[in-house]
């Protein structure tokens, strides 16, 4: 059985423990923080796993694999030395805070033939993978557009904008979607509340078949969003994760416009028809996610958010966001330097 | 009293003919258009009022003022011709199909001294009226962003796209707000049923001030939305215009940044606050446009959505669309026709 | 064509009168109320209708139907008449004020073979027929019980308490639905603000195929609850009038106990499937209920609620408020005067 | 520092652990199962907490306060033998299973001088606390009635029906409320599923004041309610548990009836005011309420859900239901036995 290690044991790292904790297909073996208590926290609630504070000293440890849950700066730099190390890696989104980076450890993994997974966790949950199977069966017809909104109040992010934090969930719900990445995409955010730091944002998207989508995320909204709409010219799907039981909505509406068209006149003809929403799994994304990077590792299988999806993932957020997720290198220093 | 005529009794006149019967401060007195059975309909349930298939007939009544509710593309003529014989003039929105037609007619009202007045019905709504107040008041804060979504499935107009048919309100909404016009503004579009309409777009304003606006339009929608989400520095709001009793929340939420900032530090503070839903009146607001309406003619009171107001919308959709409503003439023309 | 006469224009009145109007399977002649400002109104508004103030020469006119819309209170003295001057008759809900008169109104028509119909108008609203269509094929299995809510703030009626103002409408649509009359049945009120009239009050309903029934019923309340549920062994149904486009949801859903049992063990299954929001016609049922009438008076087809339905109705507000309508002869006395 | 200890670690012991270790105030020290997996799994979770299968043996140790989280036939003889071993108990709702039990409780831990609380845990969450609050300062008025909804699909209790599974809540918050017992009391339930043991059941409340109260309780429902109205002379509320972050609406209108009454009309007045959504603290109600034991046990503060408040709840479940939670005397042996 494969042994994996947790790298980060912050804000979400715990959540990870406790999932590798309930994976039978794994031993969760170590953890490595480089704030004590963190270590210690994890490693008294799991009596078998190792703690360290070092990252070098966990990576010569005898881990096979590794998740990687550390602040966004210094992703790329553990997952390079993981991969390096001989280690299988999945990363926390974004994969790294530029497609260069990101694109490098896709070569490294590549090269060493490991797998290289990142941990966007909404292409494991039903309600996605429902609907990306309503779009490749035809379903949905062809898809006109798709309209996303993630907005609430909090939290705001210490080293990353709030289209880096939020957006990439969107953006990866999409790539996934549709199967093709956008070929034009901009952004209009505004830093409300912290110097330069983006806390609202509206972005577009274009893709090659025509789909244009639209993301609206915000730190900064009094009613929590999480909707999501597709529109196809068969039927439309409204996604709503904030809902407990009827999270995707499924309605065989349309428009159409009658062949050939008679000159002159405008005849378009509304149908309406049912809404069914679809009994869903109740399955926590998470564990799927980790159930995949295990079955990845033993079988081969490619991930659906292998290392290539991840790159793409943060091609579109730079270009959208017109930046990496930050320039500074003193803080991606620092950022390294906290799990040391 | 004054003397009021309709111009145009086909979708939308019947509302304004109903209307006008109903508001005691002036006579409605006469009907025009180009269809016999319209002009009949509207004669036989006011039998006070005169009927006429010709407009320039229908201008050298004894009418006072002129209610316009014709298609798009002739509202400029019409208004225009009614201007220069000497009536005051309400115009359905948006005020004229370019912003130098719309302009024109405001000169043309100035130099003759009648009231003009755009038909931006929502701007006499009472939720729309209470957020003007919240917001002129400083209860709200500075402003940060608006984001507005208005979509649901139909109803397709015949002369122009979505971003004239829908996003008029809005903008209209977000004019009468913040009391600037935009410096700036984009939108994306898609036209998925029909060739070179628009039935989707996304919309991209921003204000002098700072304030950021986004506006989703769509007639291709399986849910109504009616909603905007206005976040100021010191409180937020949410209309939801589909609300029967509660259109208008204000939540009294915030984010702060102490000052002053420690270096390396982050300490933003959440505040939550409770949530209030003012009671509204609920008094039709096509009622209270032609109350204003007839009360601007008799004291000379400058309208809130007067010939400027309508300039400026029609001045932003331009910009925002890129193009004029159509540019087509022999459509203008044969619009015109179908009224005389 | 049938000729059809309206008695009572008040409140309710000209929302038949725009009915009858509309029916093209019947001429609209002749209304009839002791006010003269009502009559007025109908009688310039639909210019063919003849009005009249008092009802015996109304039914002394060359009217082949009548539609009572007075207060619950004359129903019985001015059906009677009609019927003994040889005219259908279609009353407004209740038939009438206690059991015994509607069952002497139903005993009369069939006596001068004459159509007799209560206006249990929910019986003919589209999602009410599409849930008795689900009852009836099966597809929700053993009805187990039905729970009904009917609150909101107002409108306080003059001469019934809330039991006979709105109990009626759901006692209709279980009579409806369920095929059989109540074998049992009580009441909790509370006269809250007027002394001796409940305006709030819930009733208990056993029917004989064991199915329960509990209804919800109040004047007072904050919010509009229109909401019944339907739980069968097979299939749930929600039921939300206040809902514009998913009134009707069914819940492939339940609980099933395996056979045989084994002692001792406790093995209950939960099944949890879709939901499905049918699309149902946006048919009026007001107008669907007069044309219902029409054509039984045209076919003799029986009307799904007769008189024999509507005694029944009575029966059972009789026997759950614990009362007739009213006791107090003058009160019925003077309501008949009202139209005379 | 008080030494607490906990008997029943199956469906809801592991929360009641969690909390207990959580308290500051107190230490955690035993747990008790006669399943030996239960115990373990909380003796691992908890390293300094004991383990043991025997009541008698746990009762033995040095253990101050006992919490008991057995079924609810097992209440009764092991909060007695617990309250003879000197130690302060709080019992998971309800007390005992029947009246008399419940007294008998109250009764020996007073001649002990021991508190005796019962987890009425409703009573100790935000919520329900506000409301309280909102009727005592007399903001509501003179409260006219509530209406409580509380159903959903599953889950089913072994040994009680739906009334003392579920009911038991909200009589608790009945009398917590409105600090009254009722007068009157009945239900009407049906056994759907399994024989002899409601599923889903009305009951109604009288009480001194002149207040009623309905209660709608149901495992089998296709969509969860947790919904309570509390109607006043001046106010309003609605209390949705199932919301998550309007729990709790204060709706400002009312009914007015002038004085003095003149005869023969019917003027009553609409007062629609705002709604307001007062913000709540986030705290976990079985927190609190484990903070209140403790309190209490320091302080001698009598705690809201004190014996006798318990014993009150299951007089009215007893009432209301037509008996005790069971019967079977071999049952509540054989309950009793599971944990010795």
């Amino acid at each position: 059985m494969k042994r994996v290690g947790l790298v980060g044991a912050g804000y979400w790292g715990p959540n990870l423990a406790r999932v590798l904790n309930q994976t039978p297909a794994c031993d969760f073996v170590a953890v490595c923080d480089r704030v004590p208590e963190q270590v210690e926290r994890i490693a008294r609630q799991y009596p078998s796993v190792n703690g360290y504070a070092n990252v070098d000293e966990f990576l010569a440890s005898s881990v096979d694999a590794v998740v990687v849950a550390t602040p966004i700066s210094s992703h790329y730099e553990i997952a390079r030395r993981a991969l390096v190390a001989g280690k299988h890696v999945l990363v926390e989104k974004p994969l790294a805070h530029s497609a260069d980076l990101a694109q490098a450890l896709t070569d490294l993994a590549a090269e060493r033939n490991l797998i290289l997974m990142t941990g966007h966790t909404f292409v494991y949950s039903p309600p996605v993978v429902k609907i990306r199977e309503l779009i490749e069966s035809g379903d949905l017809g062809d898809i006109y557009y798709v309209s996303l909104s993630r907005v609430n109040l909090g939290l705001y992010q210490k080293d990353v904008d709030v289209i880096w934090d939020l957006a990439v969930h969107d953006i990866s719900i999409l790539l996934y979607w549709l199967g093709e990445a956008p070929i034009d995409g901009m952004s209009m955010g505004r830093a409300c509340v912290q110097a330069e730091k983006n806390d609202v944002a509206f972005l577009w998207l274009k893709f090659p078949s025509g789909i244009v989508a639209s993301i609206e995320i915000s730190w900064l909204s009094p009613q929590k969003l999480r909707r999501t709409c597709v529109v196809g010219s068969k039927r439309m799907v409204v996604y709503d994760d904030t809902s407990t039981d009827e999270k995707v909505k499924i309605y065989d509406c349309g428009v159409q416009l009658p062949e050939p068209k008679s000159f002159g006149e405008f005849h378009l003809t509304y149908r309406l028809g049912d809404m069914r929403a679809p009994r869903l799994a109740n399955a926590e994304p998470l564990l799927i996610e980790v159930e995949q990077f295990v079955r990845s590792i033993e079988t081969g299988e490619v991930p659906p958010t292998d290392g290539r999806f991840g790159t793409d993932v943060v091609r579109v957020l730079e270009k959208v966001a017109g930046q990496r997720a930050f320039e500074d290198p003193a803080l991606v220093a620092s950022a390294v330097g906290r799990t040391r």
